[in-house]
């Protein structure tokens, strides 16, 4: 199996939140796979799929676009473990995942865009602030204005996490499981790039990225930064 | 067991999502209780709880308030047939619980605003337009422009529950679980105090609210309108 993610100007360093999530269910899978992290430029060794996004699996004659279809397509072609845990939740993962990228991504990308930037290599800074600029209608730095009342709101946004992590040590239960690496993973992508604190040391969701950091040997704790 | 819930002019057609969401769970788990429908300016009948908000369960000596905290509540006490579905399903609840808050209570109530308004006897419509125009800032009738532009926003973000109905008839997999009460609960309200037409006939979110219409003996589909 292979596993392109994208990486920054270091490519020991992958930092893609997507990226992220498909290789921790991998992990959890117990599965060997290659690392094949390629640059925001470097779409044409994706050239065999569509849409041309990262991450993308190819295992065997297989190739799975998305870190969701990815997640799906391991928990059915490698049952054991499983990633979703039930019936009723993996139903759900759907409302989960947007819950995610809407909360979290949208959350964080506000307070890292010019940490992101910092880690690109010169043609890859110049494409990344041209698309995200056209995206953002404003400048990478105009996007982080006010970044302190942002780190407020997204502190607070976390609350329904908060409210799991009352009840039990991970978000699935007494295991890690698919929404634990979903969330995690968007984690991992500020903590590849950027040296900001996202989470003071006295949150519950805090305490459990510290958890997450330990599975796999801690192989997420020794993760390469890119900084 | 006694549940307080919100009701308009007419004491038969209470409209709260919230009640709905507790009544659906009590269906759910075939326990037979009494209706105690109160209008906004009538709290003193629960008095007996802080913060106070409704729905309340009252159940013997105890007291239980929010319809999440009651859905908690029922599958401690009375853990056949289960609400949650496993481990995971019940974990992640709160993520959920919030989605359906932010996503379907928001995006309906721009949308019915008037309409509940409609529904009130006159001394709970001052009320209602008084607090309702304190929070949004603006007229009830202002709240309410736009309409059919937020009515495409608002079938949009349903999405997720169309990626869900693709794979499954319910939202919690083959059976409707507490998932499925926390959406369709929410889709009560404006049915029960509008004839606004929310959702599409060709939309998998339709035919599955028509599947939830049936549910204990179609009592949701003749349950009596407040217009």
């Amino acid at each position: 199996m292979k596993l392109y993610q994208l990486c920054g100007e270091d490519r020991d360093a992958a930092f893609s939140p997507y990226g992220w999530r498909a290789k921790l269910c991998l992990w959890h899978k117990g599965l060997a796979f290659e690392d094949e992290p390629i640059r925001f430029l470097e779409k044409a060794k994706i050239s065999h799929v569509s849409p041309q996004t990262i991450p993308v699996l190819d295992d065997g004659s297989a190739s799975v676009v998305d870190s969701f279809a990815i997640a799906r397509y391991l928990e059915e072609k490698y049952p054991d473990p499983s990633l979703f845990g039930g019936t009723a939740a993996s139903a759900q993962a759907p409302v989960l995942n947007q819950w995610v990228d809407q909360t979290l991504v949208i959350g964080i990308v506000q307070l890292v865009l010019t940490d992101i930037h910092k880690c690109l290599d010169a043609e890859n800074k110049v494409y990344f602030r041209e698309t995200r600029e056209k995206r953002f209608g404003r400048t990478l730095e105009e996007v982080m204005e006010g970044r302190e009342e942002k780190l407020v709101r997204f502190r607070k946004s976390l609350a329904p996490l908060r409210q799991i992590l009352e009840k039990s040590p991970f978000l699935s239960g007494d295991r890690p499981q698919w929404f634990d690496y979903a969330v995690f993973g968007t984690f991992m992508w500020p903590h590849i790039i950027s040296n900001f604190q996202l989470l003071t040391e006295d949150d519950l969701v805090y305490a459990w990225r510290e958890r997450m950091f330990d599975l796999f040997d801690g192989a997420p704790r020794h993760a390469k930064r890119a900084f």
